[in-house]
C-alpha cells in the first residue's frame, strides 16, 4: 500500500526521485563542508572567506529542504541520514584540521564545479518527465554557479 | 607549530576539547536525524510534529555553530565533516523511508535522552578544568530538556 | 479596436489565455474552499487543519493574483467574478455545515490532486506557445504538490 | 446533536446568524468584484484606482474571516461556497471585459452604498438580540462607509 | 478627599466600577490557569492545545490591563492582588498535577461559557450608565466567544 | 447639486454632523496646547511629562483624522482651518511663555476633562440618528479618559 | 530671571528667535491647510493628491517640532497656541468646504511658494548671527522647494 | 506509572523541584503585585514608576514561564494555580487602593529583596544536584538584583 | 589564460554570453530613461507615473545585476560603462527637457515591447545551450510583461 | 512659456543649474562604473571590494536622484540620458573586461578624488547665488570624501 | 611619505585638522562621563535621568565616529587613545562615586555648555578653509544644544 | 549612612566589586583602543579589520554597560571616568598615528590574551563569594574568547 502517493506516473516519478536524492546528498555534504571549512580556516583572509562560507551553507541548507520536500511531495521518502550522506557523497571535501584560506578557496571552487555538473545532467534527465523538479533544479544550479564565480574570482591569479 | 593559539594550559585544554567535539557530533547528528524525520513523518499529526521538529533542528544547527566555534576558540580545530558524523554518531535514529507519528516521537525522546545523559558527563568533566565551556555545556542541556520534555509530553499515554 | 495590445501572436496568445483563465477559476475555488473549510472544521485536529487551510488560502489567493494579471498583461481580461468562478469551478468542494477534520483533509488532498492534472495538461499546452506563462504554470503546481502531499501525509493511515 | 455549541439563546441566536450569513455573502462578493475590477480596469486613472481597489479587497477580506467566525463562535456553520455566493450575491457588479476607469468608480460607489445600507438594517436588527454581533457591523460598516466616500469623490464632478 | 478624579457620577461610577472588577478577577484568574494548563497539558494533542493556550493567556492578560486601567480611569482602584483573585475566583479551574489533553480542552470551553456568561450581564448592566466601559466589555465578549468556539471545535465528537 | 453624497438622511446628518464638527475641532485644539505644553515645559518633571504630552498629541492627531474623514463620508466637509479652530476652540489653553511642569498636568486634566464632558453629550446625541459615528465617539473617549487618569495620577497631592 | 540661559549673545538671539517663530507659524499653518485640503479634495485625481497632502502635511508637522524645539534651546519659547496662529498665519488657505483638485493643487503651490519667499529672507538673515539656525532653516527650504515643485509639475498645463 | 520521564535521579529531581516550585511562586506572586502597583500608583512620579513597574512586570512573567517548563522538564508538575500563588506567596505586597509613589518604591525594594534572598539560598541548595537549574536561577537573581538596585536608587534620599 | 572559468561549453558558452549582454545593456538603459522621465515628466498625472516609473527603474536596476552577475559566472566579464551603454542601447528614449505624462506613458510602453520583443527572440536561443540563462530570461520577460501591461492599460483611449 | 517656475530669480538659478547638471552626470557617471567594477573585479580581495563598491553605487544612486529632483525643483529639466552621460563624463572609469582588486581600488580612488575637485568649486560657485543648493553639495562632498578615504586606506603601501 | 592623501591643500587642513580633534576629545568625554552619570545617579529621578544620559552617550559616541572618520578622510590619524583623552578632556566632570540627580543635571548642563563654546569658535575657523567640516560641526552644536536645554529645563527653579 | 543597599555580605562584596571595577576598566580601554584602531588602520585588509574591530567594540560597550550596572547593583559606585581608565588601563594599546593592518591584528590578538587571562583570576576570585558575578564573567570571557580566536586565525602564518 502507498504511503503518500504521487501525482506522477511511475517511470517519470522514479527519474525525478533519482535525481532529487542525488542532489539531496550533494546539498547537505556541501552544507556541512561548508560549515567545515567556516570553522577551521586560517590566514588573512580569514573574515572575508568565514562570512562567504556561510552564505553557501545557508543556501545548500535551504534547498537541501525544498529538494527533499518535493522527493515527499513526489511521494519518494528522501534519505538524508548522516550514514547515507557520508556513503553517497562523492563532491571533494576538506581535510581534517586547520586549513589555509586559499586551500579552502579552491576546495570550494572544486566541490561547487562538480556539484553543477552533475546537476546539469539531471537537469536533462528530468525536462521530459517532470519539469517541475527540472525548474528547481535550474534554480539550484543558477544559484551554485553564481557562488563558484564568486569563490573563482576570489581565487585569482590562481598561481599566488 | 601552533596555529591558533589557546588561552588554556594543556591538560585542561584537552578536556575541554574532547567534550566539545563529542558534542558537535551529536547536535550535528540530531540536526540531520531531525529533518529526516520532518521530512518523512505520516500520521493524523505530521504538521503539529513536522513543525516542531524544525525547532529542535534548528536549536541543533545553532548550537553546533557555537561549540565549533568555542572548540576554535580554544585552539582545536572541530572536525564535523559527513564521514566524521557518520562514524561518531552514536544516538538512536530513523530508519529508512516513511515514519509513522507516533515512531518519531519515540525516536525524539529517546534520542534527546541519550544526548542529555552524555551532555551531563560532560558538565561534570568540564566544571574544573574550564568553567566556560561547562556553561555552554549547562545552556545546551536546557534547551534539549526542554525539547524532551515537549515530545514527552506528546507521547503519553505511551501504550496508545 | 483592442483596448490592451499584446506581445504575442494571436494563436499562441488564445492557448496562454484560456491556460490561465481556467487556472484562475481553480485558484479562486480553491481560496473559497479552503476558507469554508477553515471555517467549519470540527474535531480533535481543529487547530492543526485550521491554520494549515489558511495557508492554502493565502497560496491559492496570491497565485490567482499573478495569473490574472498575466492574463492581462497579454491583453486577454480575466473573468472571476462570482457567477463565472460558481459556473465554471469543477473541482471537489464541501458539503454544507459542519465538517468533520478528516473528512476536510480527504477533501483538499482531492481537491487538490485534481487541480494539479489540470495543470500539468496547461503546462504541457502551453510550452511552445508561451514559455513565459508556462514557467508561471510550473511555478503554482510546484506549489500546490507541496501542499498536497502535506495533507496527504496528514491523511495517514488512510481508513483511520 | 448540537456540534459546536451557541452562548445565544435560540431566537437571538438565529437573528443574529442571519445577520452574519448575509454580510458574509456581501463581503465575500465585494472581493471578488474588487479584484475582477482590479485587474480589468484601464483609462487614465488605471493605477491609482487599480492600487485603491486593493484595499477594498483587504478590507473585505479581512471582514469576511471575522464575520465567518464570529458566525461560528455563535454555533452557526457560515456558508461561503462558491454557489452560495453566485446564487446569494445581489449587490451591483461588472459586466466581463475591461472596464473604463470611470465605470469602475461608478461600479464601486454603487456596490459599497448598497451593502452599506443592507448593513445599517443588521445594525438595527440585532442590537437587542446581540449587541457584540451589532458592535461588528457597526466597525464594517464605519470602513465600508469610508471607502464609499473615497470613491464618490473621486467620482466628481459626476457627468464628467 | 478623593485621590483620582472621576468622569462619572456616583451611582454610574459604582456600576461600572463593579463591572470591571469582577471582569478583572475573571481575567487574572483565566490567565493563571491558562498557564497552568500550558505547563501541565499532556497527550497526543499536546503541542497543539500548549500553542493555543499561550494565545488564550495572552488575551486574557491584556484584557485585564485595558480593564484595570479603565477602574483606575474611573477613579476606581482595581484590585488584582493574589489574595482576591484567590478570594473572588469562581469559574472552573484545573486540579493540581499533569493534565489529559482532553480534560484541558473541555476545561477551557466550560471556563470560557462561564466567563461569557457573566460578561454578558455585564454588558447589560452597563449599557446605560456608561456606554464607554460597555463597549469594553463587549470587545472582550467578542474575543472570548471566538476563542470558546475554537477550544469547542477542538471538543467534537465529545464523547471520544 | 450635493458634491459627495450621504448614507444618512438629513436629519440624521446633520446631528452626527454637528457632533463631528465639534469634536474635530476640541481634538485640533488639544493637539496644538499639547504641543505647545511639550515646548515650554519647565521643571524637575519636564523629561517626564514632555514624553506624555507627545502621546496625547499623537492621539488627538490621529482621532482628528478619524473624525474628519467619517464627516466626508457622511457628505458633511470637515472644517479645520486655523482661523476656524482658533474661533471654536472652548477648551483651557496653556498661557503664552515657560510653564512649570505642575501648571502643565494641572492644565493637561482639566483641557480633557472638558472635552470628555462634551463628547459624553455627544455620545447620547448620536445613538439614535447614527449609531457609527457614536461607535467612534464612545472610542474616543474611552482613549481621552485613559489619558485624563494618567495625568491626574500624575498629579497628587494636589496641593504639593 | 531667566529661565533657559541661551548658548548666543543677545542681539543674535533675537533675530534667530524672530526668524524661527514665523517660521513656526508657516510650518503650522501648513499643516492645518494641507489636512483641510486633504480632507475636503474632490475630483478625478482624488486619492492622488489626497496621499501626496498628507506628506506635505508630515513634512510640515516634523520641522514645526524642530523648529519650535531650536527655539526652546535658544532660550526663547515658542508659541503655537491656536490663537497664535490664527492671528499671524499670511500664507493663501483654503475656503470652506468641498475643494475641486485642480484648485487644491494650485493652493498648494501658491502657499509653499510663500512660505518658500519668506524662508530665503530668514536664511539671509539668520547667516550672520546664527549659522546653525540658518542650517536648519536651508534644510526646511530644499525640502519646501522639492514638495512646491511636485505639486507644480501636477499642475500643467496650467489653464487646462 | 510516571507521566514526564525526568533526565534526574530522584534525590536530585526532589531538590531541583521544590527550588522551582517555591521560585515559580515568587515570581507569579510579583507579577500580580507588580501590576497592581502599576494600576494603583499616585503621585508626581506616577509616569515613570507605572512604566519602570511594567519593566518588572514583564521579567517576572516571562521568568515564571521559563521556571515553570523547567520543573515540566524535570517530570515535576508546577504549580501555579490562584490558590496556590494566594497560599505560598510569602513576600510583601501593596494594602488596597490608591499607592502613593514612595511607598511603591519601597514595596518594590522589600519584595525584590526578599525574593533575591529566598534565590540566594536556592542556588546554594541546587548547585550539587543540578547545575542546570542553578545556572538559571543565577540568571534570575543577576535580573532581580538588577531591577532592586534600581528602585533602591530612585528610593533616595530615604528620608524623603 | 583564462581568468573565470566557465561551467558550459564554448558555443554554448558564446550564444548564453550574447544573450546576457544585449539584455543587460536594454535593462541599464531602460534604467537611466525610466529616471530620465521620473524626473522630467509633467501633467496632471505626474505623481501617479512618477511613483509607477521607480518600479520600473528598481526592476530594471534589480535584474542588471543579477544578469551580469550570471555572465561573470559563466567567465564572460559583463560590460555596462557608460560608453557601451550609450553605442549599444537601441529601444526608444526621450528628447530633452520636460516631458508631459501621455509621451511619457506612450514611451514607456514603446520601450518595453521593443525589450520584450528581444528577450523572446532570447528566450528561443538559450533553450538548448543553457536552460538556465534560458529560465533567468523567461523571468524578465514575465517582469516587463506586467509593467508594460500596466502602462498601457493607463494609455486608454489612446487618442485622449 | 515656463513649465516649472523657480523660486530663484534668473542669474542664480543658472548658476545652481549649471552646478547641479553636472554632478549629476558625475554621480549617474560613477554609479554605471562602480557597478562595472562590482561585476569585474577578481583577485584575493573579491569579495571585500565587491561589497565596497555596492556602498559606492547606493551613494552615488541615491545623490543623483536627489541632484536631479533639485534641479526639476529649481525649474531646470536635469538631463542623465545614457548620450548625455557617455559624452559629459571626464571622471577617470575601467577598461574592459576582467579587472585585477588592486586595479578597482586605485581607480575608485581616482575617480572620487577627481569628483570631489569638481564639486569643491561647485561649493564654492553655489554659496552666494543658492545656499541651498550649496548644502547639497557639502553633503555629497562629504560622503565621496569618506568613501575615497576608505579606498585609500585599502591602498597602502601603494607600491605593493 | 604620506599614507592617506588629503583633499584639501595643507593650510586649511591643518586648520580643519585641529578643529576635528580637539571636537574628538570633547565627544569621548561627554561619552564616559555621561555614562559615568547614568551608573551612579540617585534621588527621585533617578529613572527619568539614567535614561536621558543615555541618549546624551549614543549622540556623542555617533557624532565621535564622524568626526574621527572625517579626520580620517582628510588625511589626518585621529587620536582618541585613553591616555589622549584623560590629558585633553576640559570640560566639567563628576566626582567619584554616587550623584545626587540634581548634581547630575547641572554637571551635564555646564560640560554641555562648554562643548558648544567651544563648538562655535571651531565653526567660525572651520568656514574659510573647509566649510564640509563646518557644516559638520554645525550639526553636532545643533544637536548638543538641544540636550543642552532639555537638561536646563529639567532643572529649573534652579534653587530648589 | 549607605546610599545603594547591597544583597551580599560584606567580605564578598568587596571581592565581587574588585572584579567587576577591574574588568570595567579593562572593557572600558578596549572599546576606546578598537575605535582607534578602526579608524587609523591602513593596509589591503582594511575594510575586512575595519568592520570587525566594530564588533569589538560592540561587544566591550555593552558588556562595560553590564558590569558597571551589576556593580551599582551590589552597592558599589562603578569609575569609568577618563583619568580612571588611563591610569588603571594596563591591556597593550596602539601607538599614536596610521597603523598598518597586520600591526592591528597582532595588537587586538594581545590585548584579547591579556584581558582573557585576567578574567579567569577574576572567574576563580569570584566563585564562592558571588556565583551571580562569576557567571557574568565567564559569559564575557566566552564572548572575548571567540573574538580573540578570529583575529588569532587571520594572524596566520604569523610570519607573513
Amino acid at each position: 500500500m502507498t504511503v503518500v502517493k504521487s501525482t506522477l506516473p511511475e517511470p517519470a516519478r522514479r527519474v525525478a526521485g533519482e535525481a532529487l536524492q542525488s542532489t539531496l546528498v550533494d546539498l547537505l555534504g556541501l552544507s556541512l563542508i561548508g560549515k567545515q571549512a567556516h570553522w577551521n580556516i586560517v590566514g588573512p583572509r580569514f573574515r572575508s572567506i568565514h562570512l562567504q562560507l556561510d552564505e553557501v551553507v545557508s543556501v545548500a541548507r535551504s534547498f537541501s529542504d525544498t529538494v527533499a520536500e518535493r522527493s515527499a511531495a513526489l511521494g519518494l521518502p528522501p534519505d538524508g541520514r548522516p550514514e547515507t550522506i557520508a556513503a553517497a557523497y562523492t563532491l571533494p571535501g576538506p581535510k581534517e584540521g586547520w586549513l589555509r584560506d586559499t586551500e579552502v578557496v579552491q576546495l570550494v571552487v572544486d566541490a561547487l564545479a562538480s556539484a553543477i555538473e552533475r546537476l546539469r545532467e539531471r537537469i536533462d534527465a528530468t525536462a521530459e518527465p517532470d519539469p517541475v523538479t527540472q525548474d528547481l533544479l535550474i534554480g539550484i544550479t543558477s544559484e551554485l554557479e553564481k557562488q563558484r564565480w564568486m569563490f573563482d574570482a576570489e581565487n585569482w591569479p590562481r598561481d599566488e
